[in-house]
């Protein structure tokens, strides 16, 4: 079996650990602290890769495959503590995240699946390699903060 | 082989994915955001568990292994934003942690094993399986932030 016909089945592999994970949040502030969570971890690891891809730091394979890896995992849970209308005046979400709760979940979902193609482009150790795909969760993200998130 | 002799081996895979991951950061509350976040996941996975285990919502299995493999997880990467002296006046770090460094990595090693023991324990699908685990992890938690964190 050839690199390329196994990627299919990495990429299936990359996302069988998406399960069903109900939270219950006593306080609405519980809810926007997860949500932060996962968005740091998902800025650092991601933050760290551009710089790498934009020559702010030495490109390191190791490192940005460990990332990638990383970001492939959190973005699985960064739809978590949204299922409820959770708001404090410390949350940039926009209450339009509940109206519209189907495409917000679709957005999360593709957000989730683009990481999982950066984590299986990055595993060839090569920068180049990674930068449509990288490119992609760009994009991804901005969608999803363009219509749902507050400056 | 039976599923005792197993153990050993499951044990081992729940640590393999430990490896170094090195960030650099502009900002000390870019690190400080970081370790915050690291402890809210720990948090909540943790705190969902023990509502379980006290009683104050149903025990679900799927949902305390699901907490309990994602809390292995996170334990794994919850040192990292420690590797230099990063403080803000927002960061209930102790100072001691930079002096005792080798003491601080070892309690910080010592809790990512718990939780993977944890983890091990919670796939039987019986409460109180985990309930030494649950507590050895808690005593972790409880030993490391009595000597290395400010109330």
């Amino acid at each position: 079996m050839t690199f390329k016909k196994l990627i299919p089945y990495a990429a299936a592999a990359a996302f069988v650990s998406v399960s069903a994970h109900a939270m219950d949040f006593a306080k609405d502030e519980d809810a926007v602290n997860l949500r932060k969570a996962h968005m740091d971890l998902v800025g650092t690891y991601f933050g760290d890769m551009g710089a790498m891809i934009k020559g702010k730091k030495p490109f390191d394979a190791a490192q940005f495959q460990s990332n990638a890896d990383r970001l492939a995992v959190v973005t699985q849970w960064s739809g978590e503590g949204f299922e409820g209308k959770h708001l404090t005046s410390d949350s940039k979400a926009k209450p339009e995240i509940w109206e519209n709760k189907a495409e917000f979940d679709k957005l999360m979902k593709a957000f989730s699946e683009k990481a999982g193609k950066l984590k299986i482009a990055s595993a060839s150790g090569v920068m180049k390699d990674s930068i449509p795909a990288f490119k992609e969760v760009a994009d991804s993200c901005g969608s999803c903060h363009k219509k749902f998130k507050n400056k």
